[in-house]
């Protein structure tokens, strides 16, 4: 028997379990599936003969240790900021573990020790960080091999409704965190290097800078730039990319709609508003315009924003019941952010039959035997049903891929790392593939920034 | 003798400087000025005989101690977050202390010990916070005595240009410390109350929210929010007023132009940009805009914030010359706040014969005996000369009255204080009027924001 801990019975973990539940026979697994409400914990399990279900709080110290003890493997599917204490467990009782979220620099500091012991901390490895190391890196190692260069990488991601559902004037649904979706952008500047030249792009304006994309059978998108794109130079190795930009994808006109909330400082998580328990949605909206003794919040709003009555802004405005003078926050002492989420929540949370949908786009741009060429990697992926999201399943079937992977010797590799190297990337990515998360590859002409070699600015 | 020690030989120490040393024989002063560099220190006392300079490192603690027990009081000019080591020796040895920034709360702390010794530890006596709150507590106090109750206070102060040597577009020049202009308005939501409906303004849209005033004699203005107008409410215990708004004032036309900077984050200091030190003015604002091969960096200004050719702004960023493609920052790790700082001191800086000017303006809206009533109280003053700015003498000339008056037992009440006291500002607004600086109150219509009573929104 080869026992697995599993560490926090969140969204994602269902397909998780689910795989390695299906496996458990043929791979003799027993997997303990640890949280810190044992019912949240037997619902994933399901009274599976080879699963079980514990209450774990990994703030105890002697419980979480005596788990970790007994397993062979850990995957920790905490929120990323408790790693690091299940890490510390893991390296003295010497146990593998996997998560899929970025590493930290506590994190980072063990890799010296987990090497040492031949240990493996796998991260990075859920969909966006981890399918798109894993997808990107597979490609630019092939051209590598063919003896190209990469002078161009832009990469994107989203989590959006799945177009059988897509039922809003948005054209958007939260499928995962619906906090993450109202504070994206904030906390520093988005950052990126194109053509050679950096670029900043303030919080502010960053809705209003956005490109667009195309995948085929799925239409247009748009994007806008993460604030992170430089480091991947690094990570990926890429010295000579003269452009590095990566990007969260929306539907076209979804972020020129958001710049609304963004200008008006709706989306502000920094400070908590008076009376916001008593206020209305107009009340709320009412506190980011000028006083009027005559004029309608309505007309405020559009004044303010420059916002013609026939810009379909108006109507998406209107769809959110924003301006409602009867409906009531009804959360105390909440930030502008936390108000808007309330209101989004009522408009934008998925019915019971409402599918997600995943889009992953990557553009490499390289130089091989003198000529420029492009290749263009997209993968769509929809939700299959409520617990079998797009986004579950792209967050833990790579997830629980790799502890497999890892407890078969597949991956051996020691350290702390991610899911840049052929050893983890080919076996994972083509299980995936057998799991209908796939890419498809386009050659394209060299397009780069400059497609008729004037001089840029 | 009496022995003041002035520690700081800044800008405003001259003023107050001159001030004492005109009154050292008369009422027999002792001055010691106390710098790092000995030489600024020497600049201020000009081998006068009442005065001496010292050489005066405050982290030295020995040094520091030693020059606040030879002293009767201390007057602190050293950046606010220095003051708390000077208070502390200053509590120790029994001394009095007089400073003309807000109150820490390290210093708030000290009130009581500062109190049991009998001491005043005298803070905010400058010009803003200073004049501002001496002269709003003299009509407010006088407001009450009638039986009044204020249900309206604005309150707006301005570094400026003084009419004479207002030769640029921007109708500005840096006056002050360039830094606090250039990052005005960052670090939180600017808050405040209008007819009892809190208001909030995020950064991004502060320099477009602004109101007009009007000051006889010298025109219209405009002025933007300040962050902090609640916590005048404690302060000056306005907790009838429905209106509390403080603003800083500037000549019409500048936030509007300003916030060119802020939409594009030029006025960011939160991040180095790459190669700051080798780039041009041009590169600088490129780094802002969109890469593209073929457009200049004008007309991508000029689209991003859509800007008509013909717009005063426009010109006003010409005149700047911000777009030269061979001025270099010439300024390591700089961040964009710096570079910007450095483009603009560049245009803005006081020439030899230029004069500054200072401008406030209260506004109170009373009710008494069932009327409602407004006053408009106005102070202009212009600088005399390059050492004797509006600012430096605002600044100096309260802190060294104010130094005087306890020294002479006419402020006698203990604590840390500010200058809200009829005891406190009633002699040293009258002194202040002898110097030129003072009030020209107007007593107008009610006006408040409801001036045709309509129900607000």
């Amino acid at each position: 028997m080869r026992k697995i801990l599993i560490i926090g019975a969140g969204k994602s973990t269902s397909v998780l379990i689910e795989y390695l539940l299906k496996k458990s026979q043929s791979e003799n697994l027993e997997i303990t599936v640890g949280d810190l409400d044992i019912i949240n914990a037997e619902k994933m399990t399901g009274g599976h003969p080879a699963a079980k279900a514990i209450s774990l709080d990994i703030f105890n110290k002697a419980e979480r240790e005596k788990a970790v003890e007994q397993a062979d493997i850990v995957i920790s599917m905490l929120p990323a900021r408790f790693h690091i204490e299940v890490a510390r467990d893991c390296l003295r009782f010497r146990k593998n573990m996997v998560t899929a979220s970025y590493i930290s620099e506590e994190m980072q500091e063990l890799d010296e020790a987990v090497k040492e012991k031949g240990l493996i901390f796998m991260n990075e490895i859920g969909v966006d960080p981890g399918i798109d190391h894993m997808s990107a890196m597979q490609v630019i190692d092939r051209i590598r091999e063919e003896g190209g260069k990469v002078i161009l990488f832009e990469s994107f991601t989203g989590g959006l409704v799945a177009p059988e559902s897509d039922t809003n004037l948005w054209n958007y649904k939260f499928t995962w965190n619906p906090r993450n979706v109202v504070v994206a952008g904030q906390g520093g500047v988005a950052k990126f290097i194109q053509e050679g030249q950096f670029k900043y792009i303030p919080y502010n304006r960053l809705f209003r800078r956005t490109e667009f994309i195309e995948v085929k059978g799925y239409g247009k998108f748009e994007v806008y730039a993460n604030r992170n794109s430089l480091k991947y130079t690094s990570i990926y190795g890429l010295d000579d990319a003269l452009t590095l930009y990566r990007g969260t994808i929306r539907r076209v006109g979804f972020s020129r709609a958001w710049n609304m909330f963004v200008q008006l400082g709706m989306t502000d998580d920094s400070y908590v508003m008076e009376n916001s328990e008593t206020m209305t949605y107009r009340d709320f909206v009412n506190s980011f315009l000028p006083y009027s003794p005559t004029d309608s919040v309505e007309l405020k709003f559009r004044h303010n924003l420059k916002i013609d009555q026939d810009d379909i802004m108006w109507d998406k405005l209107l769809e959110l019941d924003i301006f409602n003078p009867k409906k009531k926050v009804g959360l105390k002492n909440a930030t502008p952010a936390q108000i808007l989420q309330k209101i989004l929540m009522d408009k934008w949370t998925l019915s019971k039959d409402d599918k997600d949908m995943i889009v992953m786009y990557h553009k490499f741009g390289y130089e091989i035997n003198g000529e420029k060429k492009q290749i263009d990697a997209t993968m769509v992926n929809i939700g299959q049903d409520q617990s079998r999201t797009a986004m579950a399943r792209t967050v833990g079937l790579p997830v629980a891929i790799a502890a497999l992977k890892i407890l078969n010797g597949t991956i051996s590799t020691p350290g702390v790392q991610l899911p840049i190297t052929k050893e983890v990337y080919t076996p994972i990515l083509k299980e995936l593939a057998e799991n209908g998360i796939v890419f498809s590859e386009e050659e394209k002409e060299y397009m780069g920034y400059n497609p008729f070699g004037e001089v840029g600015s």
